[in-house]
């Protein structure tokens, strides 16, 4: 039996500053849980003076990266770095050298998680990534552990604060989207360059590592359907809450065959959506996160809390080291596989272009206020086989431009662009139209 | 390499139908997790010819419980016969044969679960019990693993699902309680005798599980307070509207050294609450279940879902099966130990008595309308050291019974009782004082 565990890290930032300082203030705690104390001994980083405020014992911090993933009395290995390169290096290079690893990288592992989990299979090896999608909630050990014995039918993710934050104060303030973006930049919820944020590339990156778990699926990020928040104006959220919606940012996976035990497709996009404003995920205000899921046998359940910070990202990742060092503690090798699913009975899903979807829409025209306008708006749907569940137009005013706004009933995405291809091009529409799709019950 | 778990179940009711139902329906993809089959290959119960809706090869079924636990080729033997007698003697019996068991057992893992997960530790086995706490969402596995790096400072659970329709209709339809017991009871929302339900017993069944894991400390039941929702009328709900709070009945465990990583004491109770409006809790509607969890790294959780019914429960026990698998497919005995913490090194906690509580409370009295009375109340109060927050009484009829409405700044239960004691006892009190504690910030 071992009587410690060796862990270090790559990246000492605001992440790599609250994992230490967990690692450190909860020893106690972890000790008597593991039965072992979790010993953090080598940080890296290139910045090995700045004060993280905490205290460290000598010989700790390095600026040499190779000092800890080349390090054999390493038993685990956090990466905190992000981006690609050398993250990927990095971890690739301590896997080879039979080190479990533990990393927050969304984007490396969406876009290049494949092979590292076929590299950390091979090698036998833990690859824990909790805290890559909603920081501190235990999303990705629910499906994996947790719901195990479900289908998963659907997921609906709020997967990034950043945007949910934008979307939540300019619902309360009525305020575009630019002023409110300056100000979540001003109390630091958004970062200077915010273009991950608020395209929705972010939160497509989670729903990618939420789809390899929820279904044992290889994931080439590029299927993904990725629209972000910057097309939302203040007009299409008050007429979202006059129709009984909220608009939130979600990742949004779905199959369709569910009876079948091993489905062929599924959806899964990231776009703005309007849910009913008295739908759980609908109160999740602020930088608040939250994920539903539907299983076949457990129904929906809904996982809230905050998506990032310093220390619930830290409860994430020490959580993750934890569990590795439970399964090195029992000699337990690749106990749970890297997708959920043995890697070789995985069953790769086709991702459902976006053309193909079927949904109800949110159309908003702005159409010169004219005889006839209407009917031609509706006859052109009609004739896409998109049939219209209610209709507001109010304030008329002869010859200037007005929004006339529509629901649709269930319309598949195809016949709905082909529509607008044809709407948007009529002398009398003045502007291209806003297209908002809506989960939620067709009434 | 095992090539399959064999899996021998006890009761075959409701649960244990949705239990087998799940096995087989979801066989292929549970193999695909786990890389090998999971087969139930016994299944004792009286009934062994009512149908199920599910079918099993011949031989499955037996009315003889020994032929489970005492058969060698079983790995693990999941309970679902409820009760204490013979449920202990069977879980006890097939740890002592080195079985790994499973149950949904809350009201004897509440009463004798210490005597359970002392055998499991000493036989190495595990013991897994996520479906008794509320049905199929991960919330034992959250507290043990995903956030196992935290300290838990508290806990406030929404875990009986009868009691929380019953509540949720008083406030819609602002009827008595006996008349939406009757309809609960009508809908199949709660039992003939639904004593446990509505007394509070089944929650707090549920807490004392709850504490182990969370705190790592032994349990005695008795140690626990527990109220019911009895005493909850359309009158207390109406005024704890006005003053912005909704009447939950909810399972609370706090610490409050919260800085100290080995705290001495825990406040365990279970009462109806009343709790803002605008928190998540509040909003936990009819059937449903909730828990949120403030850890000292990750924040507040919070974790929502169906709290019982036959797939949801299945879908824990089931998935605890699979944890189990997993944990014998790799050889790691007692991964995760029985009560979160290594059984040897669990420091037992205090539970402070109600007495020394403090907290926020909401007193109706109902007194003769007549002068003098409202500052004799005042008086009483204070001289108990309780000061208070807001007085509402309303509609003056001289020399008449009329409620007197007031709500408190933060005050020591103990000297709440004593006042009481004194107001009742009043001439001009012509009932007992109605408490409602609240949780919520003291403005």
């Amino acid at each position: 039996m071992k009587n410690r565990i060796a862990v270090g890290m790559i990246g000492f930032g605001t992440v790599g500053a609250g994992v230490a300082k967990l690692l450190t203030g909860n020893a106690g705690p972890i000790r008597r849980r593991l039965g072992v104390p979790l010993d953090l001994v080598k940080i890296a980083d290139l910045n090995i003076t700045a004060d993280r405020g905490v205290a460290l014992p000598a010989g700790v911090l390095t600026t040499d990266a190779r000092e800890v993933f080349e390090d054999t009395s390493l038993d685990i290995v956090i990466e905190l770095i992000g981006g690609d390169d050398p993250a990927k290096r990095f971890l690739l290079d301590a896997i080879a050298r039979g080190k479990h690893v533990v990393t927050a990288n969304k984007a490396l592992l969406a876009v290049h998680g494949e092979e590292l989990y076929q590299a950390a299979s091979k090698a036998g090896v833990d690859i824990g990534f909790e805290a890559s999608v909603c920081g501190g909630i235990p999303v990705l050990r629910s499906l994996t552990e947790g719901l195990a014995a479900n289908r998963i039918l659907s997921l609906y993710g709020i997967v990034n604060g950043t945007s949910n934050f934008i979307l939540t104060r300019m619902t309360e303030a009525g305020r575009p989207f630019q002023q409110v973006l300056a100000e979540a930049q001003k109390a630091g919820y958004a970062e200077a360059n915010p273009t991950f944020d608020i395209a929705g590339i972010d939160a497509a990156h989670k729903l990618a590592i939420l789809l390899n778990l929820a279904y044992g699926t290889p994931v080439n990020f590029k299927d993904l359907f990725v629209e972000g928040i910057t097309g939302i104006t203040p007009m299409d959220i008050a007429y979202a809450t006059e129709f009984g919606y909220t608009i939130k940012l979600l990742a949004i996976a779905k199959v369709h065959d569910k009876d079948n035990e091993a489905p062929t497709e599924v959806e899964a996009r990231v776009h703005p959506t309007m849910i009913p404003i008295d739908s759980p995920l609908a109160r999740v205000g602020g930088v608040y996160n939250a994920i539903q899921v539907t299983g076949d046998a457990v129904g929906d359940i809904m996982l809230y809390g905050r998506g990032a910070g310093a220390m619930p990202t830290a409860s994430a990742v020490v959580s993750d080291v934890m569990n590795i060092a439970r399964n090195i503690l029992t000699g337990a090798r690749s106990r749970v596989p890297v997708s959920g699913f043995q890697i070789d009975q995985r069953r790769p899903l086709r991702i459902r272009p976006i053309e193909e979807i079927s949904s109800l829409y949110y159309l908003r025209f702005m159409v010169l206020d004219r005889p006839g306008v209407l009917s031609r708006l509706s006859g052109i749907l009609g004739a896409h086989d998109i049939s219209i569940s209610s209709v507001l137009q109010r304030g008329r005013k002869d010859g200037q431009t007005v929004p006339v706004v529509m629901t649709t009933h269930t319309a598949v995405e195809r016949n709905v662009r082909a529509s607008l291809k044809e709407i948007d091009a009529l002398p009398s529409v003045s502007a291209p139209t806003t297209v908002v799709r809506i989960e939620g019950e067709d009434r």
